[in-house]
């Protein structure tokens, strides 16, 4: 049941060093691979290990294909980029394995009359569909998931179990939405009236571009007028919060508890750290990249890392510090003092007399 | 299909200037709205835009009307409040657009024969509801929502899809529960033997007052002996957590990922901006607002604004900062030093020679 | 329906002072309990509060008893951890009221004919147990469960409504899942290539030990190759999110919205505050404390209570505080200037002629 090296490069690429004959049916570390499996080299640090490696196969750059030596007996792929190669082949081994679920809708889904799915689609237990709806080829939306009226879903989607999809949002192709979370709630729009809120309807929808990944209880609110936009390629990890009428650009990705507020337009190719926060109404550029517990208070105009968490140290330390962190006027106070009467020392010694 | 200005002002209020017969269909932005549609002016900063609008009706406070000037030449309606009068228009206009649940109790949905679900209330499909459950005149509770033994829902609440409503919690009227949020599980409380852990089990409740909407996935723990209170008002963005035996004032709104530990007591009015945190058996009084990502580590008994987070940088320079700052300590004894050898200089000058 | 307390020494122990045929049937805090109830005494605070309480017996530690002094007139359960105690009288008395499933398999649940569901488990309405699944003795699944292809749940474990946990990953005995939770979710891995992100697949499992409680909404991913693993006797709050490949050592606890990046390893008898966040790949030891709101960014490899969150203040103190910690540097160079100068005054105070 294996898969020959011959077969992968044709797929894949990369230049075969070897017999294309070999078969291998895994992918695994480079330490662990057998004679039956396929490794990658992605950093020269483990160059050495690569070489002692058992594998049948292994995935590597130029660079250290002109590096391994002799010791290393197995066959060799030589691609640009061996992590994105592994990806690959690791796709590969998964779809061969994976569970392939029937085409069609389960008796228990309660999906109404007037929603539209494709005939090659899998509808799991105890799902809702409303009408309107439109389930597109080869989609997967497994137990449990709720998807409004009138809502998109683009070919070849996964909606794993217990996602919420709202009234008229749309995913494109190749969506990947994990459990929990809920796409197109009501954004948090309230007018003031004599210090109670008025709620303020959220009549925009999400709209989500092809090849977008959303992680487990992220929630991604409807526009208020307008709507929220993913755009291409967007990476969401788990328990995120983006508010009504943000704009995400292509191919950024956030790691897990990041927020955004609302209204925020947010570039392409950005990466955000793990629980960063990012304040209504900003704007950031293209190829920011935001340190893991930062907080963007204004908008970032300009490419590059940003980083603003507070330095963890010992409790007894950071005591110390954070009460000097408040009286910091005070410190720059007594520093101006000192230059002042430090200059007049040097200038007129005589004074001092 | 549209709604006459003088029904607007009869059901709402302020003084139309223009004709009452004119018909608008819907609300729109200054700049976008056209002869079919009302918009708003709530900013005199876009006055003049206001005034170029093609919109068939304006609504607008007192001293706009006052500076309109005859360029515009639309009907208006003058409010006090003219952002809360637009969100009141809004809500009027979303009423008559939107889907309206036919009453019942879906065939999947699973009722206990000792809920009680009044006549009025739309049950969706693949909700569970348990015994002794109450469920009030024109409630909507959505597709795949848990409702606990006992728990009560006032009359025209809304539960999105997939919420998980535990046993003998309660909402009053008006609630609004978005998809995700659980209400009512178990707070967090163990007593520690030896290292570990024995849980305290939790009897309290999360009883909700009247007009309180919470985001979704927010979480609401249910309290240990007493029960986490909700007062009336309360807006809650998404992903929030409430700990157990948690009181919050009325009328107080909280942004997206806002954290409160348990037995905390925040007062009426307050805000809290998107992550922001609170420490556990804190008192915060009324009208405190705090920023976004802030930790309230210490009660606040005087209303105002509070702020603490680390100012965001380019990296490098947040590099710099952040060793600085762990060693605050040092920097302060250097300062100390320096004033006394400063003095010393100033007061007996001869001694330094 | 009482308790004797000779029954609750027989069964917890601890030494009893007084009547052991005195019913009791529930426990209160010292000052709400009546003659029907027992209280308990943890902290020696509340020694008067206990000693005029109106309980039918307290539980108290030895150096209490030996206190107390004649006017509390009750019965006395002296147990070297009075709190523990507590917790377990609690939990009989949870036991005694709470409302007990009938063994079965609700006829709207979906389970597949290749599960195995041990006669003695209670499943819910509208739960999906897929092929392969095990679920064990007096296992509660609740409504709108999810349990994927070959999944395991020890006996004795408890799923709150609307949990989703996935194919292959396993959880002990006595575990507790709450609300929303979802267990192996893909982790967040990705190759790059040309700015765009290529899928790793993510075919490890979550793997969880005996007596882990899990909060609602709390996100734990699958491992990558290998697996997640969280020990024994963890328990963690709501809305947290723990990474692919994290290690999360025996009787570690988290409180709510922590975030643990991936392939973290994080010790035995940890704590964790609200919000604290770790970064991937480190390695904390064991009895490490973090405060809430810390970003552990480093490795820590040595017990103790660690810190880092900017203080709170006035918002106006803190814009100032704010501004010169960005300028932190220049304020340290001033200093160097100052002691330069200085230092050149003490020495050679004749040069500054």
């Amino acid at each position: 049941m294996g898969t020959r090296l011959e077969k992968l490069v044709e797929r894949f690429g990369g230049r075969l060093v070897g017999d294309g004959a070999i078969e291998v049916n895994a992918i695994a570390p480079i330490d662990d691979a057998d004679g039956s499996q396929i490794t990658f080299l992605s950093n020269p640090r483990f160059r050495s290990n690569a070489a002692r490696s058992k594998a049948a196969a292994l995935i590597l750059a130029p660079a250290d294909d002109a590096e391994i030596g002799p010791e290393y007996a197995g066959a060799r792929i030589v691609a640009d980029n061996p992590y994105a190669y592994f990806a690959r082949v690791a796709q590969h081994f998964m779809e061969q394995h994976a569970f392939r679920a029937v085409p069609g809708i389960h008796p228990s889904a309660c999906v109404d009359a007037g929603a539209r799915v494709a005939a090659s689609a899998c509808i799991g237990p105890n799902v809702t569909i409303e009408a309107g709806a439109v389930i597109g080829e080869h989609v997967l939306i497994d137990a449990g998931c709720f998807i409004g009226r009138g809502a998109r879903v683009g070919d070849q989607s996964h909606f794993f179990a217990n996602v919420s999809f709202h009234a008229g949002c749309e995913i494109g192709r190749r969506g990947i939405i994990h459990s929990g979370a809920v796409i197109g709630a009501d954004g948090f729009g309230f007018a003031r009236e004599k210090g109670a809120y008025i709620k303020i309807p959220q009549t925009g929808r999400v709209v989500i571009a092809d090849d977008v990944e959303i992680g487990a209880n992220t929630t991604i609110d409807r526009g208020a007028l307008a709507d929220t936009i993913i755009e291409e390629g967007v990476k969401l990890d788990n328990q995120i919060q983006i508010g009504h009428n943000c704009h995400i650009g292509a191919h950024t990705a956030m790691a897990g508890c990041v927020g955004v507020a609302g209204s925020a337009k947010i570039g392409k190719y950005c990466t955000f750290g793990g629980a960063a926060m990012v304040l209504g109404h900003l704007t950031i550029a293209d190829n920011v990249h935001i340190s893991s517990g930062s907080m963007v208070s204004r908008s970032i105009l300009e490419p590059g890392q940003y980083t603003g968490f507070y330095p963890l140290a010992k409790n007894a330390d950071w005591e110390k510090s954070a009460v000097i962190v408040r009286n910091l006027a005070t410190m720059r106070e007594k520093i101006r003092e000192l230059e002042k009467t430090v200059k007049r020392l040097t200038e007129k010694p005589s004074d001092t007399k």
